[in-house]
């Protein structure tokens, strides 16, 4: 440990362990699937863990995580949109070795999928994205839901799995998230009814985001949930309040490089370890927690400097001396590494991140 | 241009060919080295582009791109302070092949570079890093630049090669630049003199930063220059003054996913695409500009998702369609890239990023 090459991303495989074993337990009491979302490990290792949790399938955003997800499980979910041709037919191509299902909320979408797997003479699976109240993507109310599920049911070569919502809007400006979901099931549970009157299927009911993880049946209608982040944590997690600092699996390791500038350390993680990313609920907490020092913060980021104000220490650490940040969001951070490291016990061991930098 | 898959980095080969040029005929008038910081890039083929307009060298930040860039020119700065055995050795083990110049700030690097350099039985040239006022490296006076460059000459197996200074802050708050840079100039003047009472050498005298790139005639004192961004310039530059949107020879092209949600279009470049930088002369101008829509505004970004406003749009972008993007920041997103696209005349060719994800 203290001799890995700084920066380094560092996992404690027990407390990963443990972030997966409870989500899985919490689904299985309730009934309810999980498909986790690999933007946050990007890692076969991992994912293979969370398929011996019993994942029902795997969820990308990338047709090139799908790819490489693809030698893991067999049932992915693309919780992205497919418009162009080049796109559209890698995961045609993905059809003929695994169930894939997208997510799409156009026309537009279903006809170029439909093109790319007439050609390739495979069947694509699609989940119309509903917006439950995020505003990012998903058609605008159950009425046009269901156009566009009618829509895909005349497209050659995609079948209509189902729905999937994505309520990112909860859990963070929200004060009152059980309301919040109460309101979210309302819509799917009509968007379903105008469905059945029109024969529509919807085996799959697709949930998301981490902070809304462990009330997820606070929205019985979702026959599964796509959680990304519960894996590692972060500190959005910690201050939003889902999660305890013990539960953050994932810190950077760092050496303090100078402490010329009276009151401050220089940090050798920048925004190309920790990345841009302000804290969510808390936007002036810094960029991270340091472990060690909890009352430090670290004001501002350089590319490759990571300024730290430590006026507020009862001792500042010492140049060369080792420190551990959690950022504030861990998933961009893992895919700025092309190899992390696995702690287990008291050793360390070097795991890729396979599908890093898979953009398209 | 319309069949490559997005999100994409593409260069623009005539502008950085113009770019480096401009800075070397600007350099050469007024007598002046040029050593690019290559953080931006991270490419063997734009390093070799800039050696041959007549860098004197290159500049680095970290050991790992120090050992790719190697291979395109023999002197090099790392311009970031090393402290750590292993990263100090493998600075040592470059020694035998090239002429590495460390800037530092501690008398601790002084030593780990010193024990470094003698197990290696080889020499590293040392800047001592001086705060101009910009507050994150650098000693803090010209008397103790000068007391840590005579604890240099004390330490075997390293050699006192100059001054560096990094003028960051200016350009970016500070309104008056000539004011500012002549302060510059006075710090670095008087710290030469104090140098000059104790014989201490002072061949390179190093200036930063692209803002004040083509004032550093301002700071006669100044050897050489490590601008970084100028060779493909950004939204920083463009809305700080340092440069046209024509000079912006790097932007990420883009497909139109999604405009479900009135009044809005999401494109497929988020924050791991275009990272979170905000732009610091404008933070509040968005995630970049759009070329094609220069009305519509990249409000906020998910890893995958950019959420563009186009309600000031005459027309929106469909869904499926191409829009450029110039980045806030563009070193962070080149190193999000394994590979890059160049653009000569109407042709696109894949370069690889030689340097990416090099933390240590």
């Amino acid at each position: 440990m203290h001799d890995i090459p700084t920066p380094a991303l560092v996992i404690d495989w027990e407390i990963v362990d443990r972030n997966i074993k409870r989500l899985a337990e919490y689904a299985a009491q309730h009934g309810i699937g999980v498909r986790p979302h690999t933007k946050t490990h990007k890692s076969v290792l991992i994912a293979q863990m969370q398929t011996q949790a019993g994942a029902v399938g795997l969820t990308v955003a990338k047709v090139g995580e799908a790819e490489v997800m693809a030698d893991v499980h067999s049932d992915l979910l693309l919780a992205y949109p497919c418009v162009d041709a080049a796109r559209c037919e890698r995961v045609a191509e993905l059809a003929h070795r695994t169930i894939p299902h997208v997510a799409i909320d156009s026309a537009h979408a279903a006809e170029a999928l439909s093109t790319a797997a007439q050609r390739a003479d495979s069947t694509i699976g699609i989940l119309v994205d509903l917006d439950v109240g995020n505003g990012r993507t998903g058609v605008q109310t159950p009425l046009a839901a269901r156009d566009l599920a009618l829509h895909v049911e005349t497209c050659p070569g995609l079948r209509l799995d189902g729905l999937m919502v994505y309520p990112g809007h909860i859990g963070k400006a929200i004060a009152d998230q059980d309301a919040a979901l109460a309101e979210v099931e309302s819509t799917i549970a009509h968007t379903l009814k105008i469905w059945k009157r029109k024969k529509l299927a919807a085996s799959i009911v697709s949930g998301g985001s981490t902070p809304t993880a462990f009330t997820s049946h606070l929205v019985p209608s979702l026959t599964e949930y796509r959680p990304g982040t519960y894996v590692y944590n972060d500190m959005n997690c910690v201050r939003g309040g889902f999660a305890t600092l013990d539960d953050c699996a994932a810190r950077i390791v760092c050496t303090v490089v100078s402490n010329a500038v009276p009151g401050q350390v220089i940090i050798d993680a920048g925004g190309k370890t920790l990345t841009y990313d302000k804290c969510g609920p808390a936007p002036d907490s810094g960029h991270g927690h340091v472990v060690e020092y909890s009352e430090a913060k670290i004001t501002k980021l350089s590319e490759e400097h990571g300024q730290v104000d430590v006026t507020n220490c009862e001792r500042a650490p010492e140049i060369g001396e080792r420190v551990t940040i959690i950022p504030n969001h861990i998933c961009p951070c893992v895919n700025l590494q092309d190899h992390i490291w696995i702690k287990v016990d008291e050793t360390l061991k070097q795991m890729p991140v396979d599908a890093r930098g898979m953009l398209v």
